[in-house]
């Protein structure tokens, strides 16, 4: 069949042949025996040509549910209606969140602590569960363990690169973001953490530096002082003391450049840094872009004591549903919509600390904020994708621990996490505060009030031993390394680093367009392709101009000598009493 | 448009209307404005007919390919051939694939380990990753920490239970398994493992006990002996000693019975228990059902070792690729194809010891096996599906390990894992051999054989401290874990427990019909249901039967203990060095 000949609409038969002709058109049909060119004949057409239509309909639609990789199991969690739905004028919001340090195990810790302590049954899941969509690989270009600033240079760029390095590649070269590539394609972009706003996963969105320790430099270049200019809208976390001069208390600036008057003045950024400031945002509904709002000096306290603090800080919660809101307004008569970056910061400092009763509320806050982004997706009128993954593990965290010299025990222990009310950071800081303040405190004293008040009333441990007790009086610098042992030993829960480990981290989803693409095991920097091709934003043309412009100088050699880096052979501690 | 009115190819316009007619029809057309009944109307007819046959073609095939949740995106690894072209007449094979005790981390470990030691790049993977389809929740009814008892429950009866459970339920009534009711609808059946044969997860398939310790009634109910009489046709792996009456040399059993008597004499099955039985199979080419192949006293050998005792013990691969060509052939004629489950049994065992060389080479050998199952299906002219999992995690494996005093290291050395030559267990068993038969051995020429020989010859670690081959040397009976110690120490692989832990494991499939409600994360009995479904076989029939046939004694206070266990509160080694 020609192409030309499909009948087109402006060729449907009409019905208006008269009476007298049907008549001799049948009986010429009779005669030859042909079929009738008749009123059956023309409507037979229309049958047809209706078939074919609507036909060619389902096909259209079968072929894109099929591109978009989604179906209609119900065994499966649905993507969110607005995948299916949206309209196809091009806007589209992209919510890209970090699970900084949160590896496999802390899912199983997370769901089963909730089970227990909200008597949930035993198919109970957080909302992450019910939108798992794969896993990553996570390894960098210069180890089988990577750091958080190569993990998220694999997110930015797409890249990979050596541990420490901030959007820069193997070569010492810059890489271009998708946050830059977004800002410079018209898309609104913000950036919410839970620790420093200079800490390398935000830093890698819009930063390049050969090393994640040059914080006073990204804080500079986040603000807009970099030569692309001022890349992000919308900043909402901690890390003050990178943005104020060293003339000022809580600075950690190595120089006297006041970075918040750089941001307002020059770039015109609204800068809150207190509650109160926050407040005024009102969830986002009060907010005019750019914004940068630094709610701690350095980090905000973790879930478990930040909740008791809430009149001080603001939660992860709090601040990306502001921040959802925030960019929502904001671009709301653009035909491009926005790309945010929400980071879980301190699941992984918990994991550092070895603290899992810290690390299971920071999941739970995490789950809370993966679903208010769900929600807030499904509301809008834009086309929307979120995904969600760690950028690696961090402690090597185990649900099951064995005692030297006991038979392995096949369970762990929920209740003890449930029990204890803060952080190993926060009663080491309350000790050390005590120990300055209470200066004329016997040892008894002092013992006496780590048992009864830290120990036994922030962590609900009645059986403490003489030698836990004594190890916290002696040596309060270790403090926050003791009290997140006592926890872990009690609950059964092993730790085999305070650093990061290669296990292989999970991916989230709402699914939606092109979704389907990271479905299943994926290399991290698959994740970053996603982020770019979903956006369709040039991260290739932002490294061009990057290169161009930047004036870098000589790499530092503690760059090199981290991607070089291994470690000495001592071997002493091998033979501590095994398990 | 009424479907009695869309024209059937019998209706199709014929072209035998003569030229006088044409032109007739051609002046009425020109004289009323009416579209021509002509040729044209005729060929547009045809057009418009092929146009809509064609569409609803594509309708069919897409509305397939949703149906299976298949999608054609190239990112995402594609389900083999046949699951999209295979005939609908309802024959199906079902291959299910049990990774005992591989975790997320063991993933990584093989991975990185093949990617040094073969020269392969960054982004290299195992064909498991290439199928990745999910995560399995894996406790148990009486544990945040199944074991693999309670853990094959989930997938053969698709039921929670308590930890040491063989088919029974946590009130201690048995539960009916996927095999059974598959053997009972008419499908061949088969077991390949690794280790005992009576072990937790084939037990779980065709027997019911209380407790897993049982084996020698699980033995007796394999072959037949139990009250739906044999169910399985193909057993293949180790644990000969549970089926030699304990008159015999290698029995293992509590009586005289001999099992490979019943087995032959009243249930019909040909017996081999070495190699040259093995190969008289000729690779499932030779093989009259059932059959019954123990080819090791208790476990086969390690992969690591069996390669080098490969003239006495068949591998994993090499047993499935028998049993599925087996199976293949003993159901050519049947309306029914088979079940199979294959466990990669040792990876556990691996992990039990902490033993990451062993291990490596085992899941290497698994991730061969799957391959091998995934080429067989696509080959084969049945429609099958391959699902694969794990029932937990076992030694809680970190690829991370920090030295007390210390700083974390960003990296760990697959290298180490790469010169280890032998197992462990291997190992400690030359070195009691050697303490048996070379009596006279003074304790230096003991420590240089160690030394040399083992450290150094199989482990390929030439900087072994003195305390490490003297605690060899002195404590034989702790040889194995001293020896996986020294391996993981220097590999900088961390283990939490000789025994199992609570993380989420890992699911893989060939993709196919029906497997896309186990996608994402799902509770482990939802892979059980999977199985029962795709089969479309009555368990609960079964699960009918034992409850009215088998007359089970009281339950034992074992199990109760074990559903209840817990661990006593030793604290004291709680305060050895912290990291």
């Amino acid at each position: 069949m020609h192409p030309e000949r499909t009948p087109l609409l402006a060729d449907a038969p009409r019905r208006d042949s008269r009476e007298s002709d049907r008549r001799a058109e049948e009986e010429d049909a009779a005669l030859h025996n042909t079929p009738l060119p008749t009123r059956t004949s023309r409507a037979r057409e229309i049958a047809l040509f209706t078939w074919a239509l609507l036909a060619t309909a389902a096909v259209i639609v079968l072929a894109v549910v099929v591109q978009h990789g989604r179906t209609t199991n119900p065994g499966y969690p649905a993507p969110p209606p607005q995948a299916a739905s949206k309209k196809s004028n091009g806007k589209k919001n992209l919510v890209f969140m970090v699970s900084d340090g949160m590896g496999p195990a802390s899912l199983s810790l997370t769901r089963s602590f909730r089970q227990v302590t909200e008597g949930l049954p035993i198919g109970d899941t957080l909302t992450l569960d019910k939108h798992f969509w794969g896993s990553s690989r996570t390894r960098s270009s210069s180890s089988f363990v990577t750091d958080s600033a190569a993990g998220a240079t694999a997110f930015s760029c797409g890249k990979k690169s050596y541990n420490t390095a901030i959007s820069m590649l193997p070569d010492f070269t810059p890489c271009g973001t998708v946050l830059e590539a977004a800002k410079r394609a018209g898309y609104a972009t913000g950036l919410v953490v839970t620790t420093d706003i200079t800490d390398a996963t935000p830093a890698c969105f819009a930063s390049h530096v050969y090393y994640r320790s040059q914080g006073d430099e990204i804080a500079l270049q986040e603000v807009g002082e970099g030569v692309l200019g001022r890349t992000v809208d919308l900043m909402l976390g901690g890390g003050r003391c990178h943005f104020l001069p060293n003339t000022t208390a809580g600075s950690c600036r190595f120089d006297d450049v006041d970075v918040t008057a750089i941001a307002q003045e020059k770039h015109g950024f609204t800068y809150v840094d207190d509650r109160a400031g926050f407040d005024a945002l009102a969830l986002g509904k009060n907010v005019s872009l750019p914004v940068l709002g630094l709610f701690a000096t350095a980090d905000v306290p973790f879930e478990i004591d930040r909740r008791n603090m809430a009149n001080v800080y603001p939660s992860l919660s709090e601040m990306a549903l502001t921040a959802l809101t925030a960019l929502e307004e904001a671009t709301k008569d653009s035909d491009k919509g926005f790309f945010i970056m929400i980071e879980g910061s301190r699941i992984d400092h918990a994991g550092h600390v070895n603290d899992p009763a810290a690390q299971v509320r920071e999941v739970l806050e995490y789950d809370k904020t993966f679903k208010l982004v769900l929600d807030f997706l499904a509301k809008s009128d834009t086309e929307g994708v979120l995904v969600a993954t760690s950028d690696h593990e961090t402690g090597g965290l185990a649900l099951a621990l064995q005692a030297p010299g006991e038979l392995p025990v096949y369970n762990w222990h929920p209740s003890v996490l449930a029990k204890a009310n803060a952080s190993s950071e926060y009663l080491a800081h309350l000790l050390l505060e005590r120990i300055t303040t209470h200066q004329g405190d016997t040892e008894d004293e002092l013992r006496h009030w780590i048992k009864t008040d830290l120990v036994r009333g922030y962590l609900g441990i009645h059986d403490a031993l003489e030698v836990e007790i004594n190890a916290l009086a002696s040596n309060p610098a270790a403090a926050i390394h003791t009290f997140a042992r006592m926890v872990s030993l009690r609950a059964r829960i092993g730790w085999s680093t305070h650093g990061h480990s290669a296990v292989d981290v999970n991916v989230y989803s709402s699914g939606g367009p092109g979704t389907e693409r990271i479905r299943g095991n994926v290399e991290n920097t698959e994740v970053g392709g996603f982020l770019r091709d979903y956006l369709k934003v040039d991260v290739d043309a932002i490294t061009k101009e990057l290169r161009q412009k930047m004036k870098l100088g000589e790499p530092p050699l503690v760059a090199e000598e981290i991607a070089a880096a291994d470690f000495g052979h001592s071997l002493e501690w091998m033979m501590e009493p095994s398990l």
